[in-house]
């Protein structure tokens, strides 16, 4: 059986000869092992991948009582993640994630999807995932939420992936996930916050465009960014142009932060991101 | 109407001021016009997309009158190229293809896909498009082929697409589409040529992997190059690990070499491309 | 004899095959031509290098009288570009140019170095150009200003490169070089705009850090940018491990910009730039 | 003190718990720790900085009691390494590296430069630095060799780096440095072995061009690769464009390639490297 164990804790001497030290009493092979320490803010953080017979409560204990109870310590079994999507009517981020988990390049559950357009219905119910049509229109923003949470709460999901959800979710839907909510924003964050910042890029005349998978808090488009990535442009394009070039990017860029976040490599400390 | 007007031509003086001289006395507007001279063979390219009512066989005859019988000359109306795709067992670059299509961001028709697997065919109907299971085992490859041909011959394409298509091609095939087969090669050639070239690089210890899509020709991995592109990599990753994450590099690389070539902007000469 | 001809104007039916008459006319061979239309705000822009016995006057004229007198017409002679340079303790940017004019690597003239500190001193001297120490401390930035106009303005200067001038030019003396100062930041604007960007960006916690060369107007680094790139980083960098990074990105990046602006390749529209 | 602790060995169960355990117990302060194990061979590798009174001979003799005589543990007292460069005409890969010297951005010492060109010379006697000019001319391959080395070996340096030094060195030379010469070739490896990479990927019409350093063995351009980087290319540019154009990725990598190595972050293992 494998196992993922996950430690973040405020640094001190001795961590990793605790933490083997455990792991080697308790027979324990490990099959990859990563730790990292923020030096300015003397904090400390691993992962290990750990395979062997596993009473997960003794074990739990005895790391809690090496370390000291200040630390957090998550021990995850190697299952697949339960997803939820929200889209809006672009099918670039959506489609490529229904293409991988179809062919089994992406082990997760796909639970759902949720838009506030109709037209990616027929692409999802290709591939036999439920499909919910909920539209904006005539709504508050948080009576809209409440519509959409109630197809998503009861799935419990793992993560809520916004394959270019078009709207800004509010503080009454993501403290329902905190730390779960994971966006694809179309531009190389923090430049071009807001919206269309493909034409903002155009108009400011950049020679390269980019997109960035970050997770969702309060402030618009200002969470811990897991994944950046971009490619040249140049003069001759249209901002049209440059949209259709990065929604390759983005598609790319969310499909490996979506990958690193299930393997459970991603800490969030403060407004950043750890990646063991 | 829009039309593309493609000219290749031997170099010489006066050349841009001829072409531009026929299409302003015609009265055509010139949407975008690029062209490029190559010194050392002395070879002149011309691209311009071109608007306004054209009578096209007087337009022809007096480009030729002006520039020469030698002058390759071609008058492309802007319409959906037709692609025939040929895939074994790896959705990741047909699905991309089929994504893009179906949500029209690749305004072509698909034909066809034609495997020498069926384990695609599921994804492939999804999308409504023929698929045809033409197994290889206890054929020769000329006799494969040809039944490959039965098929693709009819539906008269203007490019073969190899969306990892697995087998190498015999010059008996090859012959039958000049030019107009696109594979995509899973590494940066001319880097690790034939088989699994992820073993290769991962072998050789690379801090780089990626993808190349070429025109094919009777040589392996040979043929003009249209587009690549590269992602970094590092010592901690399996092969099959870099695999995955080239992935997306092929489909990515293959999506722009495709879209290239149906925008008519990628020229042939010698093995390589001249892209305007 | 080489010239370069640049022209910006208006767009309409005709121009290319207008100017291309002239230089056909006047049995000029072109070296290399590339025109680009701003289709947005109808903006026709036209870069050639042209070889023949050229009568300035005459063939100014012989265009102007083609074009209309709206058009911007430049024939610039290929003559080595005039270079200030302004730094202030960084050696990685200046070192940089001085090493490939050094080498023959950059056809330019260096005039002189500006600096208001006093360690570059050493390494501008063992090259034999002139260095001068102008301290700002106790002066208004336009006093500080006006002292550095007393050694460049004589020099008479194509363009000035500010190598990492950690100063904020004010109106009074960009105003003096039009379109004609040259700035490194090293941020991928117009992310993390201002001072430190390195620690902006380490702590907002991207995953990929840039720099931007771009011409110097009168909004703190919103000039119309020239040239970009970036480089990833992670989360184990410090900021000062980003910057000892990043200062490769900035040079490479500071001497693509001075490449393309030696060789007459940028025009400027808005707040733009057009690179032929 | 600072120490860097660089140990790799068979992998086996409970080595970063033994490790940990010994450098817990002597009171060290671990300032960076990172390990890996190549699961395909069973190969465990580690590097930590370590910091406090260490007593080299004590520390060394419990680690290997704990871990066994098989393990190669190496401990590096934090000191600036010792380089000889080698150069035959160009310098920009030198001169980055004379620039970063001598602003103290590239803590090492420079012993000597041996060139069989001269051209260099007043470059490198520029920064005082011993300027050795050994010509090849009719001399056997391993004549001239000799008679560089007369003038390295009493050096005494750490590492020999290969600032595009342009002959092949044989065995006789490699020898007697293992592992200790870093060249870098100007193409993106293994494409392009040989001579006049950059006009092999001209002609090859390749979309991206690259550099690659590493470390010398007996095989022309084989030994494990330290680091990479490339940058786009297109059919415009002629094979001298696109050679400019790579100097300053070869510069950029080769000084990469350096840092990592003077801090003791590359193993070798056989041909690859493992960079922590």
């Amino acid at each position: 059986m494998y196992y993922r164990l996950l430690i973040d804790c405020q640094d001190r001497k001795g961590l990793v000869y605790k933490i083997s030290k455990v792991l080697f009493e308790e027979g324990f092979n490990i099959e990859n092992q990563q730790e990292f320490v923020d030096r300015e803010n003397q904090k400390f953080f691993f992962r290990a991948v750990i395979e062997g017979e596993v009473n997960r409560e003794t074990l739990l204990e005895k790391l809690k009582r090496e370390l000291g109870e200040e630390c957090n310590i998550r021990l995850v079994r190697d299952r697949k993640k339960r997803l939820f999507l929200m889209a809006t009517k672009e099918a670039h981020g959506l489609g490529d994630i229904l293409i991988k988990w179809f062919s089994g390049d992406l082990p997760v559950e796909i639970l759902g999807v949720v838009a506030n357009r109709e037209n990616l219905r027929e692409l999802v119910e290709k591939f036999g995932i439920p499909f919910y049509y909920i539209p904006a229109e005539g709504k508050s923003r948080v009576e809209h939420e409440k519509e959409m949470l109630e197809v998503i709460a009861p799935t419990n999901p793992d993560y809520i992936i916004l394959a270019k959800f078009m709207r800004i979710l509010t503080p009454y839907f993501v403290e329902k996930f905190p730390n779960r909510i994971i966006n694809i924003h179309h531009s190389f964050l923090p430049a071009f916050i807001g919206a269309n910042p493909y034409k903002q890029a155009y108009e400011r005349g950049v020679k390269i465009i980019g997109a960035t998978a970050h997770f969702v808090n309060n402030n618009l488009d200002d969470g811990p960014i897991i994944e950046q990535d971009v490619i040249r442009v140049n003069h001759q394009m249209s901002w049209q142009e440059m949209r259709n070039l990065g929604r390759d990017i983005e598609k790319v860029v969310l499909g490996r932060a979506i990958k690193l976040v299930i393997e459970d490599r991603v800490f969030i400390y403060g407004n950043k991101t750890i990646i063991l």
